[in-house]
Parts: structure tokens; sequence; C-alpha cells
């Protein structure tokens, strides 16, 4: 149980350095029977990979899937998916800044601490560089769930905030600008933000807000595993995330009970929806709503004081193409772990009943 | 994996429905050798129990735990701790309220949907009273901890917010009054709100934080097993909890990534602590601290419609002793989950080196 | 992980010490909706408990369960089933001859050298009394398998052996002698050398074979959890058991190809069944049959030589009311235990197809 | 849990069909700072490939196993070890004979009515093609486990069985001859029977015995994870493997208690070992030896009848190189299985004392 296995029947497990020789995983309980789409895998992991718009990296990474096994004529076999991406940009780097000294904010640290020595090239297992093989899993797991639809979008950006609910957006837009934020207004104030911390060569965070549209009644397991805790671990399990919030989240805390409570119509859905689509842990059939909070970026292109392994200060200075603000490239990951929890639910309920 | 069992090694594993013959639960993998201070297990217990004060529900419950097994002469002998809590306060309860109709944001209609009918009495399976449970298991997590500290309290009722952050509250002021909130102002002040709310017939949501000190470096597993995605999931199975954050959180978001990252010093601990004692999912040995919301308790003194099970719309009324606010009562549930956690990665950690 | 928990999805963890207060399970992921037979529960205990025949120990043990959660009004909720047997026998006994020495063959030694010390009442923890509690979710398991029939019988004691094959035999007849011989003159040999070699003081082993009838075609797991695989492991979890076999087993060896492969019908089943009903770890439809080894109980009432916890070697004797021969006891044990495997595979059976 | 992962802590989850483009594995939970000996590894390999003597199949497969990650500057890091086979033999085939009908004994059937179809190239994921993964992970727990260890060796063939136990063998010898059995003499008669039967184009069944030295005592988990339980499982997940026994086994049953028990030494070991290094599920640190019977190989290079998917009666003709014993080349399977049950208690065993 070291931690890199996520799920229970639908399972993912991933492996791979950021500069080791290939990053992947293997999909193992994935029904058999998916004809699979593979461009709109190979899309979700476009949406992903650096260097896809002026706001994010510039590292050029393919992030071209190879499939093994678990797929026969075009179509899922019941056995394990196993499949890679190379790391074609792994070679030939300067490592000496981060090798010997820890980055504010990063895992270096503690990873020195707890393995007593790590791969420090890129980040190594820390690297968000593993999330492309749950881009794979999920773009997998959102052919399987078919009629569910699972639509990410960026909500915030450093204080800039789309205060629109998400019921008045037109969430197809959301790929029409290099943020993801459905509001083009918005999206535009936002562009122009982080490219003006990318030039003070510094980071901000953000948040992703999740919908998820078509559910049906059931899904989500008392006591421990209830579909907004799987939900929640799936999204904080994400590089950067600080906090999880579902239906009226933090804001519900200052409501009222009599207000708060979902008032039900007579085919069972509810007028209101401060649940988010989920109640007691399980599915009800309502939209499925979330906000996640990353971080900002901890690498920032500026110097930086910090210790080596022997304890010593040292200056240092942050180089390289990175990422000034996370959430734009981030909105497929939170789709794909979103689908991925679906996914497992789904095959767990069919368990349930005689 | 029908979602009963919390842990990969310290593992919980809950039965019971709130007006059954018992609810309890079995341990295993808590470590042999643990000499247990009963009184401890029991103190938590009453500081979660009903009618503890003016402020939560009046119901009368002792709350006595019986232990079966995996103790002797004193000590866990390594072997499953198996434990009871007998429902006294079970019988010749009215519940005709409840029993055909779905009662607005409970978990009613989707127990009904998913299992094809449900023990209706009290709430059921989906009753805060499994939490008892987890209390045990979770104060016995804390004697094996032993110097790691986990302190919760009361941060906000309603939009009564407690400014303060942690390091400058005394924290064991905490059960010095029946919110457990460590500042007495504002403890008197959310006392005074609750009451009202309760004379209303209505209730009202909080924010439980907490903060766990002397944690080792090296807590926590990457990549999905991250030590603050099993601690929000452990959160997030809590009834009525909406919301996660931990370190800075949600506001975290506004912050640049220059003045957001943690300065080391020389002997590795951070000069500011944004990231919440966590980095890459991993312990760094700073304090850990999030924050929980819970939204206002679903059942208020007032009369309502909703559906019954046939679909006819019905009116009802809500009746009984029930929490006007459930953070003061839910303070124990958030350490012992967060015991559960520490406890769980504590021995993982021991397999993970040479 | 700490080896209590037995199964995926149809999951039992059990507790409880010999003489403890309780010993006791919880089973998890049952489907809702099963009208449970109480009295065929019941009977499965009354089967294996002490007391009951001339040729098993003569400790008077009633082995009531009691039912905690998980039923109402009959059926089965979908939620934990939690139970209990109360230890009635378990008072004032002398163990002065096991505290302090190791019993040879016993669990005593090695519970010592891994947890630090030991509940060494009447083997505490490695009692086959906590088979009871496999016994009643086994019981449950046959209720949800329903059609599935699972009947286990005595094939071996000592030397000597039933040469049919189960096909030849009626199967009916194995509750019709004290030892579970469905062959009545092979039982009643048994019988007789049971009863001599109790009045030795010694003890004898023995085989229980198992026939389980009218499985669907497809229940098992590749790769490692195949059907038999896992038969296997819940047989040799069996307290006593040295080995398995299904199919043509041990003897199977020495066959050729040509005369082992089982010929196909046009119906899909086959002409032999040397395959035991499961091929490449699933099961094909055929008669799943299997053979379980059990040594002699080790408690022989005799004096014999062995160690202190000093490392001291000490006269003992062996002495209290003790099987002469596991088996007779055993054979609804061997039912329990497929049958959980069983009701597991069906459940994740449903979850392999689109 | 569809089956391709196995163990708790020291886990590996395996991918791969026969004919795809690449098998292989994810082995997570290695703990860090092991130095890997590459060529131990590959030597393993190199004893379970195909064309490796005259007695074993003559494909032509290199298997050279490439490491994508987990290792770092030759050490491995704690994270997961991802890795691949590629299948370098998989073109061109004529799989006209199999790809509608059902060879007997095969796992064909039942995969299509499992999973509604299958890659029927070569056996797709039933293939113990598979297994070759399995080596791989054992070969790298075998360098975690160090001083344990691990050594099998084929002792029957046929009828032709070795009788001398195995203290009485120098197992050095084993990889002296091409059947991989220590008693040279026993080892070619073998040699000389399999090579008639390859001419008869049949096949036959053999045993391995194993013996595992140098274990402490207290690996094992009460009560469902025994360590010959999990033993039994790793040893029936084989491909063809019909029966395992350990210790005294299937004979043990014949014999008295008085007979059985192991009388302990002065320094707490035994003078006999019909325990077979178990007690109670956990290692007493004697010997662990036990034995697998293997079926012989279901394809026979002879003409048979069957029926193909559509249920008609079709006849058909055994084909390619295929192994007349297949326990030759099982005996580092066996190994490697046995090296990931130990390695996994291993680690389960420093989480249980305080």
């Amino acid at each position: 149980m070291a931690g890199n296995t996520f799920g229970t029947l639908f399972k993912l497990t991933t492996f791979g350095e950021s500069h080791g020789k290939a990053i992947g995983g293997v999909l193992d309980g994935c029904p058999s029977g998916i004809i699979l789409d593979m461009e709109a895998i190979q899309n979700d992991l476009d949406r992903r990979k650096p260097g896809q718009s002026a706001i994010v990296t510039q590292r050029k990474e393919p992030d071209n899937v190879v499939f093994y096994s678990g797929i026969f004529e075009g179509r899922t076999t019941g056995t394990p998916i196993g499949f890679a991406i190379y790391n074609t940009n792994q070679k030939s780097k300067d490592y000496s800044h981060i090798k010997d000294s820890y980055r504010p904010s990063h895992a270096d640290y503690v990873y020195d601490k707890k393995y007593g020595f790590r791969d420090y090239r890129g980040g190594g297992r820390s690297s968000a560089r593993e999330t492309a093989s749950r881009v794979v899993a999920g773009a997998i797991a959102k052919q399987f769930l078919n009629e569910i639809s699972i639509q990410a979008y960026v909500s915030q950006v450093g204080s800039l905030r789309l205060e629109k609910p998400y019921s008045e957006l037109d969430l197809k837009l959301t790929e029409s600008n290099a943020v993801r934020c459905p509001d083009p207004e918005t999206a535009a104030n936002m562009e122009s933000y982080i490219k003006e911390i990318r030039k003070e060569g510094d980071t901000v965070g953000g948040i992703i807000s999740c919908v998820i549209k078509n559910v049906p009644v059931g899904l989500g397991e008392p006591v421990f595993d209830k579909l907004h805790a799987d939900l929640g671990k799936a999204m904080l399990s994400i590089n950067a995330v600080k906090g999880f919030e579902y239906g009226s989240g933090f804001e519900g805390v200052k409501m009222k009970g009599s207000v708060h409570n979902d008032q039900y119509k007579a085919d069972g859905s509810t007028i209101t929806n401060n649940s988010g689509g989920v109640q007691g842990g399980i599915s009800n059939g309502m939209d499925i709503y979330f906000n996640v909070a990353f971080k900002p970026v901890a690498t920032v292109i500026q110097s930086y004081e910090t210790i080596d392994k022997d304890g010593n200060m040292v200056k240092a200075q942050g180089k390289g193409r990175h990422d000034p603000c996370v959430v734009p490239r981030a909105v497929p990951i939170v789709e794909a772990m979103a689908a991925l929890v679906l996914a497992d639910f789904t095959l767990l309920n069919r368990t349930i009943k005689l």
C-alpha cells in the first residue's frame, strides 16, 4: 500500500519519475467490451501537456501514450491495460541547483528524509508529470461512464474570481480560451494576470470547479467511502491542491438548516441543490459540483535562500520553464480523477442488492 | 468494499444502526503492547455523547463501550479489538413521520433507492451515532501515537468566526466551554447564537479546526495516499461535512508563490507554514493544521413539505431532540479520524526503507 | 492488514479469543434484500459446536449467535452485519500448564515471539473457536448463493480412506452419522477408530472433501485471484490444515495430457472433469471438487517435554476436553469458507463486462 | 480487484497478453535502498525462458526486462518499479485453429463466456508467459530478503518420484541438469521420460518442492492471512497448479498427534519439523518446505475433437512448440512467488508491535 494505486474495482496503479525512462500505469478492473476512442484519450492528454499555450510552461513534451495490453481489436478485453508515456525530454539537464539542496515548498526534503535518498531530476516521482498517467486512465473511465458528463473549468486565478454559478455559464466555452474559464471576459482578465505574474518570475494559485451531470441515484458507499469523501481524496491527491468543497461548501456553514435543506419535488429531484448532488455520501441524481483549491506553483524564477542536505544555508536560483499558474493544465486532471471515482462507484453499485 | 472499513494497516471496521441492538466495531492491526487508558477512551466518548450540555441534543445515551477481545491484562495483544456500544435508547419510538416519507437533505431517499429498502428508525446506518465507534478507535490510536498531539476546536458557528490563528490561542481552553471554542469571548457569543437558533427550531453550520503537533518527518505516501488526501477523506467521511482545507487552504490560491513558499531554516523547519505541515503529501515535521466545514443539521423542528416513497407530496413536521449545531460534539470525532489516519501512516512508514 | 479480514466485496472481519468475553465478526458487503433463515445459521453452528456427539470434545458451549446490525424486519439491509457469540465457558480455568510454557505444535511460542506476549487462555486468538464466526458468515453466504450447493464430507480418518469418488456417493447421508462420512460402512469404521484413538489419549488427522454444484460459468479472476487459488487460501486458513488439492490434484501429475484433458460436449460441459470445475482460474460450470488435509490435533492427553518462556526444558501434561480428530466438526467450516469465496466472486463477476 | 495484483505492502501488479506488445508489471512498496543486482534478475528470467534446453519448448524469446522507474543510480528509490518485457515473437502466427474453437482444458472457453470475447492469440492473458513478470518481481524480492534462501527443485515427473527428503539432497545440484532435479540419477531418468513423452506428442505433470531457510520467527498473520495460506494461494495462482501441501502435508493426516507433534529444544527450535516451519500460520524459524502439483500441459500435438463458439463439434490439431512437461521451467516461478509472499510478510511484521 505504498500509495500508487487508486480505486477498488476500477483500479489505477501508476509508476514513473519525471526524468526516468517513462511514466505509465496499469488500469485493472476496466470492464470488457468498451470500444475505445483513442483520439479522445490523446485529446485529454493534449489538454494537460506542456507547451499548449502562451500561459503554460514552454517545455515540449508530446505525451504520446503507448498501450501494451488489455485492448484487442479496438475493444477493452477486461484484462489489465498497461500503458507508458516515454520521457523524451529527460536528457542532459543541469540539476546541480536541486541535487543537494531543497527547494522550498517542494517535496525534495521530505523524500530525502523518508526514503534516505531521492531521484532529484525534475522532482522525480513528486513531479506533476505523473498526472499524465491519471489522464490516460481517466479518459478511459469517461468512455466507460458514457452518459455521465464531467466538465471542469477554471473559476478563480489569484483573486480574480468567476462569480457566476455554473448553472449560468455555457460550459462548452471552457475550451475556447487558454485559461479554460467558460466566461470569456473573466478568462481574458485571468490570462492577462497570469502573463503579468510570469513576467515577475512569480506564480499564483487558482480554483478549478467541476460539474458532473446525469449521475444515477445510488453511487457512493456508506460509511467511510462516501462519494464526496472519495472525490475529495481524489482531488487532494493532485499536486498542489490545498482544499476541496462540494455543494454549499465552506459558505454553507453560515446558512440555517431551514434554508440549506433541499426540498424534494414529486420526481425525487430537489428544488435547490445545496447538497451538491450527494446526500449521506450517496448520489441523489442531482448535479454534483465541487471546487478544488490549488496553491501557487512552488518554482519561482527568483533567487532564494534554502538549506542543503547537510543543513547549511545556501543561495539558489529558480530556473527552467515552469507554469506560472497550474490551473489551466489541471482541468483535465480534475476531470480524470472524478471519472476514476465515478467509474469505481458505478462498478461497486452493481454488487449492492440481491 | 462496502465502505465500512477505514485504514490499511491500522484498520477500523464499524457496524450498527442508530436504533438496532448495538453499534460497534473491530479495530484490526493495532500493535501489541499498548497499555490502554480506559478512562481516556470513555472521556472521548463523553465529549461526543448527547446530553452533555445545554446546547446539544438532550437525548440521554450513556455510550459505554464494551470490549470483547484484543486486550489482555490491560494491554493490546495485537489481535483484533472487537467492541460494542449498546443502543439503550432505541425502543418504543414513533417513526411514522419518517417511515414512508423522505426527510429533506437526509439520506432516507438515497438509501431506499440504493438498497431497495432501509432501516428507517432514527436514520439507521446513516445516523451520526455511528461516529461513536470511530471515537473509540480514535482514542486507542491517540494512545498509540503517544507523543503526537491532536487538538481540534470550534472556530466558526454560522457567521461567527474566530479570526485568530491557532498559534495565538490557548488550545487548553477548548474544553472549558460547551462550544469547544478556545477563545472564551467568541465561545460565549457562539453559545448565545446556538441557543437562539434552537429557539427558532432551526440549525446552523460551523467549522472545526484541528492542529497536530510533534509529527515526525515522513508520514504519508505518494502518489494517491498523500497524508492530506487521506486526512481529507477521513474528515469528509464524517456526517454533515462539506469541505476540507489544510495549510493556506482556499485563501492560499490568492497568494503569489514567492510569498507562499515556506523558507527553510538550518534545522529543516520552516519560517512560515503555509504548507500546513505537509509537502508533496508527506509530513515535514511542522504543525499540521486544517479546517473542516459542517453544514447545518438537516433536522429542523419545523413543518416542511416532502415526498413519500410513492412520489406523493406530503406535509411533515420535524420533531425529537436534535442538535441545533453539530460542531461542539463533532470535535472529538475530528480528532479521532485524524488519529486513525496518523496511526495508519505511522505503521506504513515503518515499511519504507531497507 | 493484520489478517483478520477475508474477501474483497463480500468481506468478513472476525475478532475474539477463545476465553475472552466473546468472539464475533462483521460481515460487510452482503447484498441487501436476503430474507435470512436464522435456523439454518444456527444449524450450521450446531454442526460445528463442541459436545454434539461421542467422538468430539465434550465441552459444553451453546454457540448462540447474537446479531447487532445489518438485518431489519428479517432481511439484510446492505449495511454491515455485526454479530457476537459469547464465551460462556471461559471462567475459572486452570491454565498453569500453558501460561509459561509452550505446547508442541501449537501457536503459543510463535505468538509470544511475534507479539511480545499472548492471551494464553485456551489458545487465545489461535484457538479454532474463531471458526465459529466463519460459520455464521458462511451460512449467510450460502443463503445469498441460493442455487449453488456446497456439500463437504469426511473422506479420510487416519489411514481409513473412502475410496469411492463423490459421484458414487449419496451425499445426503453425510449428516446421518457422527463422523460426517456419507458411506455408512466407512463411517462406522472411522467412528470406531476415533474412539480407540481417544482412549489412547491420542489424536489423528483426516481429509475433508467438498463438492460444489450448480456453479455458473465465469467465477474467478485471473491472474492471481484464480477461483481455486482463493479456495485454497480459504481452506489453508482453517486451523490444522496442511494441504489442498482440487480436480485431479496430486494424482493428476502422473497423467498424460492426452488423458487428463477434459473433452467438450456440444453444450460446453465436459465428458471428464479432471479440471475440477475450474479452467484458467475461472469456473467452467462443471462440479467443483477438492480435498483438504487436516493434521492430527496437537493437544494429546499425554505427558510431554517442552520449553518454558525462559528456554528451560519442562515436563507438562496435556489435559482438558479436546477433539481426538478434528474433521467431523470441521465439515461446516470447510463449507463456510467455500461459500465466502463463491459469494465474493459472484459479486466481483457482476463488474466484469460493460 | 480484477485479480492482477498480489500482495498487501510488497505489491505486484502485472499486465500483458502473450502476443500483445509487451507484458510487464509494477512493483509497488519495494523498500528504498536496495542495491539491485541486475544480472541476478536476468538470470532468473533465463531459468524460466523458452528454448533453454532440449526438454522445453523450442520457441525463441529473449525475455529481456526493461525498467522504467523506481531505480536510481542502481538502487531502489521506494517508488514504484515499472517494467516491461517486449513480446518479440508475436507476429505472423497462424491462430485459425484456436480463434473460433476451444482447446480442451485451456481457458479459451471460460474467457469467452466471462468477458464476451477474448484475445485468442497464444492464449492471451491466460498464457503462462505472464509468469515472467512474476519472476522479475520475485528476483527483486529475493534481494530484499537477503539472508532468507529460497530453493525450489523438481521432485516428481509423471510417476518418477524423488523419494529422498530435501535434507538428504544437495540442492546446489538443482541447476546442474535440465530437469532441475538435484538428484543426478533421478534427473537423468526424468529427462529420458520427458523426451519420450514429447516424441508421443504428449505431455506429463510433475511436482516442484521448495525449501526456505533462515526465516525469522514471526512471519505470517492470523487468522486468514496465515503464512502457509498465502504461500498456498501464491502457488495455486501459477498456471497448471492443482495442489499444495506443506510440512507433513497429505501424508500427515495418517499420523497420530503424539508422533506428529514437533518437540521443542531449549533454543526454541524443534527436533522434528512436521509443522513445515509454520505453526498457527506464523513462521517458527525452522525450514519451510512445501510441494506444488502441476498437471500435464494441456496442449498436446495430437488431433482432438472439441466445440467452436457456436457449439458445433469440430476436429482440431494441436501444433506449435510447447513444453512436454512444465516443471523444469516452473522452478523459478515457484521461487518468485514464495519470495513475494515472504517479502510482504516481512514488511507487515514490522508493524505488529508498539
